[in-house]
């Protein structure tokens, strides 16, 4: 069974968010193998600047990237798919990989070297989305890749 | 004060996106007057074909449309903006208009009747979202670009 791993920064949601995480979990955890790591953000108290903010938190993230799996970091810098092609890629990468790790960065993005380091780049969408509602779209649309591939009458 | 109104064909959600949307409801509606209009989807038992379903809901949407404001379709048949584009564009609409009503098609989407209709043709990303989702999306962007015209750290 396929694994997945969501990596992100950040630990506090609204209750609201969690509630439709779990939601989600539930139906993509029938599809395969996935888990949700959350980092802490770097506080400001300890770093000043916001790129020393995303270099700690890069290496935070770093810290948990498996050599042995496909990586996607999450960032507007990539390029955009539509869903019927996320299902397609997940279906071309298992192929070499079993297991996929996805990198959501905080409010300062994901550094270079964490770029640096990913398989591919993928944006959700040219808008800033809060890394909350980045986690709730990218699980929905994980669970509608596996209904796609399925021909699962989820997506039309 | 401007008046914002988002009207989206289906009234079935889960309670977490109750909680999500009144969170954001609550935030957005001290930046302007905000509506939420909320019509019943066609029934599979009443229309056969999915274009029937479409043309119907359009027609229901059309009934809420005001010839006054300023329409906003909702389709991935649009271009995107960035949410700081967005922003620029609140301020250029209120130029000339104080309502700005925008439209969530169903699963079937908006119909051509409604697209023509309507001032400009927006997407949220190339991403096939669920609509309960790119309802929530929405108030979010249009809440994070009140923000960014309030030069509010919410957005950076």
């Amino acid at each position: 069974m396929l694994k997945l791993e969501i990596i992100s920064i950040g630990t506090a949601y609204p209750a609201w968010i969690k509630d439709a995480l779990s939601e989600y979990q539930k139906r993509l955890g029938n599809q395969c193998k996935l888990s949700l790591k959350e980092i802490p953000i770097v506080k400001n108290n300890k770093k000043g600047n916001s790129s020393e903010k995303k270099l700690e938190e890069g290496n935070r993230i770093e810290s948990f990237i498996d050599r042995s799996s496909y990586i996607v970091a999450m960032d507007q810098k990539g390029s955009q798919w539509t869903s019927e092609s996320l299902a397609k890629k997940l279906v071309a990468w298992s192929l070499s990989k079993s297991k996929f790790q996805f990198l959501i960065g905080g409010p300062e993005g994901l550094s270079s070297a964490v770029l640096d380091r990913s398989d591919i780049i993928w944006s959700l969408s040219k808008l800033t989305l809060p890394h909350a509602l980045a986690r709730l779209v990218l699980l929905e649309q994980l669970y509608r890749a596996f209904m796609i591939n399925n021909k699962h009458p989820y997506h039309r």
